[in-house]
């Protein structure tokens, strides 16, 4: 959910030379084509678009296009919205899905500091674009996590945690044989 | 979600002398009032059958229409699936909602050793009946939680765990006048 901090958990897997795919950075791209500002707004409707003209998967398919999956035994997946796109992954190799949870009176206060264009202003808009994120089926993917990652407390807590899963998947992964 | 330990939360509120209601008490009886077995299957016609005839609210409703507002500073509701039903309680007063999760693997692996009448004897039937659980946007519910516990660890972890946060809130709830 916005403000939970899944993009700290990204930041964290980059910095341990994990390759990192974001999901909205190809909405982004999308909207640039089209010639459009990348407002929340904005993006969200380039996603619909997206969806509704290519699919429910078609966000997750244009990622699992670019993957490459010799790599590195963990690639990050960031902003995966529903369980149509999570499938997609599964396609390709084994998936665990992470959760990062904060509850919404923690993220509206984290998103009103650090007050992005488009971050909500009040509550009301802030409730709006959770029930916009919610439509998407992320509530199931949240449900279903392989594991949930709770991010209410200090910054410094939470990044060891996002650390120490990533070095544990790191561990659990097997090792593809080169080239394979 | 079936196998998070949602009832051992409410187990820890009953000892400590608060009021537990549980949602699906409500459609327990209304099967026993049509004369059906309380199976999951059942149970989960019922509650649906419940929402269709008086709305999506039907349960919570029933629900509301027993909590005994004065009785102590914090009530439990357990399990509450969806938004609206949410919307209910908060008619009534302050509203926390706490989630309970676990992973998949690891909630089927209860279900499997917990081995009731009507829980899941394979992978698939486990997938199904989350499915049908999230149908009722309980997704939505979780994914917007005031608190989230984490059940994966020893038992006695998350009792403890559940015993910190009623304690906290406890502390936390104002204390309406006699009769208030």
């Amino acid at each position: 959910m916005p403000g939970s901090g899944k993009s700290l958990f990204s930041s964290v897997a980059r910095e341990m030379g994990l390759p990192v795919y974001v999901m909205g950075d190809v909405v982004r791209e999308e909207a640039r084509r089209r010639g459009l500002e990348p407002t929340p707004s904005n993006l969200n409707m380039v996603a619909r678009l997206l969806r509704k003209e290519e699919g429910p998967a078609a966000v997750a398919l244009r990622v699992a296009g670019r993957l490459e999956r010799g790599s590195s035994p963990v690639v990050v997946v960031d902003g995966v919205r529903s369980l149509v796109e999570v499938e997609v992954f599964q396609r390709l190799g084994r998936v665990i899905t992470v959760a990062v949870h904060a509850s919404p009176r923690t993220r509206f206060e984290r998103l009103r500091r650090r007050g992005r264009p488009g971050d909500p202003g009040s509550w009301e808009e802030f409730r709006e674009r959770d029930m916009t994120e919610l439509s998407f089926s992320l509530g199931s993917v949240i449900a279903l996590a392989d594991y949930m990652l709770v991010n209410e407390g200090p910054v410094e807590e939470f990044l060891k945690a996002a650390r120490g899963l990533l070095e544990r998947l790191l561990a659990e992964a097997p090792r593809e044989p080169p080239g394979g």
